[in-house]
């Protein structure tokens, strides 16, 4: 008999107890033998549940409890949860969680105390909901070598962007729909600038290539810039935007890209379809090519069906992942964004007859675009590649000729 | 220390010998201990090889050697495959395998044998080649009740029926450049008449509804026989021609629905996107929803690459997945293809004036499809959804008319 406790009864945490005791003669049978929610830990009283004798106050009750050697921490955010989660694994308790703002912190750390206690610390349900990818990365792909990773990682973010894309709304009343139907939090800062996406592609770099990467470290930058006019641009040369997460290997051990922006992707890629509140992630490797992963990356029982998963590799063994884990770093670790090489779309105003010459002459051959109704003083167009420093210093004297930059999003070729 | 033998050092076993020995440093680091490959099995002579002293003739060096712990059977076929895999079983030898036709034939009898002595069964590279989908739907998916999985699953159909589309070629055609390309065999009958998909789909389904699905019990139609008309309203219509294989989970017990037939998809869905040599596989939960799958099906490194991450696997526990099994089954467990309920395409000549109208009569209400350059005798339309035996005896009824029905070709809906 397994003893589970869950900490935090709110979306994602009520989701996991509902999943368990549906699906709890399957879960022993994979499990291999008996599993009990013996606590559900929350501040709140929840006087009518199904299971309302499970519930404590007091985070002591379970760590001191030495039956429970199970610990699901759903409660996000980084405090309690980091010391719950410290004070479960130096207690000897395999923890699993959803919470990739802890993971993206405190990864290292927490992988270590696990490590060195001989227990787990599982996370798959922290990036990408319930499409499994943190397993398949560390374990499947464990004769390759990952050279690149890009992903849709915030389903609320691409549902404003497909609304955008498919009905020539705005951000603004995007976002409105989003939030009325659920999908983006009252306070959507952390989705729409990027921040969630941020936490996750810091996981997933961290992981494929061996040394905590810090949301710090990576630029991020979220959709509420993205106009109706972007949107006509990008749609009449085939390609969508989508806020893309993707980190990359430095060659020669030279430090990664990682960074969180708006991108143009061709509509007929595999990251350009997927819409609505899916999420697809690109994994390159140097032997299987391009894996790509694509399914609901949130909601209670995509993402509680990933943390139950997890439970069931607690139960199954403990300790078997001892190479789930990555190094601590400085930050060094990860390129200035200044490094990084890129195509630019930039939409610009106050464009003189001769304007677009000049552009060239900056840039060098730019791929001018059109929309129905442009201005005759708003001028498109696709940069070739450059640094990034490159870029900005054109940018510069583009502005200094008396020309306005109104956008700038990145242009990608998953 | 451990001792790995490669048994056939065809395509994917060069490719195996390959990985390892370029990836041995990270491979032993992330099994977290030393590995050597001892032995390479094959009837042919390579005194140009590398690693000329490591070759064998003889099997029972590799059997009789208990410093082996690890086998890895490339040799493909069912004998003498089988023989050797179960021999290494009993004899308490891991055995890591790409050979999907062992899998899906003696699947049920390997695993038992595996898990009787303690030892791993693993054959990750049997579907999908690079792409990770068996060990994400046993371990990820565990907390979920698997409904459907539907996929493309064999790239060198997918390339022809891309090739049909994008180019307008015939069948033919497409299957000589294939060929050309190293894409198709020489004799390319077990790809194109859909016997590989069908191997691969019993696979999925053994492992997601947990009894034997027998290659002999599923319905498989390959597409020898798509036209370039057929193309044609199916791209009218907004869809493309994939060969789906795929398998359902019966209601309430009663048997599961599984065949390889080419089918309708839109162009637009999940799906219908994979084109080239690339596959795709649709993993329906009931707590997930859709997930998706991608990435390159087959050749030599991606498939020697998820052999070598189940080599790892192996290396790091023995005994790891005691529910990484199935039951045997005696074939009732699949419905026969007659129960199947699915809308049908269906291309027909000889068609009178009023014949549509006898058509909506025999299958309800069909939506007719058009085609540039449509000959005034022919007619083609999806019916409704029906099962394939009320379909059957509406089109013999047509026939009695005097209709002759020149193309049938199931209209999903993923």
């Amino acid at each position: 008999m397994i003893n589970i406790a869950v900490l935090g009864c709110g979306t994602v945490g009520s989701g996991v107890v509902d999943v368990f005791f549906k699906n709890k003669e399957s879960l022993e049978k994979k499990a291999g033998q008996e599993l009990d929610l013996k606590y559900i830990l929350d501040v709140r009283d929840f006087p009518d549940s199904l299971y309302a004798d499970r519930f404590v106050k007091d985070f002591n009750v379970i760590l001191n409890d030495d039956s429970v050697s199970i610990v699901v921490e759903v409660i996000g955010g980084l405090e309690p949860a980091h010391e719950y989660t410290r004070a479960c694994l130096e207690r000897g308790k395999s923890v699993v969680t959803s919470n990739k703002e802890l993971v993206a912190q405190y990864g290292a750390e927490l992988l270590d105390i696990a490590h060195s206690r001989h227990v787990n610390y599982l996370f798959e349900a922290s990036v990408g909901g319930g499409i499994p990818i943190i397993r398949p990365l560390h374990m499947c792909l464990a004769a390759n070598r990952i050279e690149e990773i890009a992903g849709i990682l915030n389903g609320t973010t691409n549902f404003i962007l497909t609304k955008m894309f498919r009905e020539g709304v705005t951000f603004d009343s995007a976002l409105a729909l989003a939030q009325k139907l659920g999908y983006a939090e009252r306070n959507p800062a952390d989705d729409v600038e990027g921040k969630d996406a941020c936490r996750k592609i810091c996981i997933l770099a961290s992981l494929a290539f061996g040394s905590h990467v810090y949301p710090r470290d990576v630029y991020a930058e979220g959709i509420t810039r993205i106009t109706q006019e972007d949107v006509a641009y990008a749609a009449g040369c085939g390609s969508v935007i989508k806020l893309i997460g993707r980190a990359k290997r430095g060659v020669n051990g030279a430090p990664i890209t990682a960074m969180v922006t708006p991108a143009f992707v061709s509509h007929d890629s595999q990251l350009g379809n997927v819409d609505d509140v899916f999420n697809g992630i690109l994994v390159r490797g140097d032997a299987t090519g391009d894996v790509v992963f694509y399914g609901k990356g949130a909601g209670k029982y995509p993402t509680a069906s990933a943390v139950v998963g997890d439970v069931i590799e607690c139960a199954k063994a403990t300790d078997t992942s001892p190479s789930l884990r990555w190094e601590k770093s400085n930050g060094g670790n990860v390129a200035p964004r200044e490094d990084n090489v890129t195509a630019m779309y930039l939409r610009c105003r106050s464009f003189e007859s001769n304007s677009l010459e000049d552009a060239v002459e900056l840039f060098g051959k730019v791929k001018a675009l059109s929309r129905d109704g442009k201005p005759s003083n708003e001028a498109a167009f696709i940069t070739p590649a450059a640094t990034e420093r490159e870029i900005d210093a054109a940018c510069k004297k583009l502005e200094e000729k008396g020309v306005s930059i109104l956008s700038k999003i990145r242009v990608l070729d998953y």
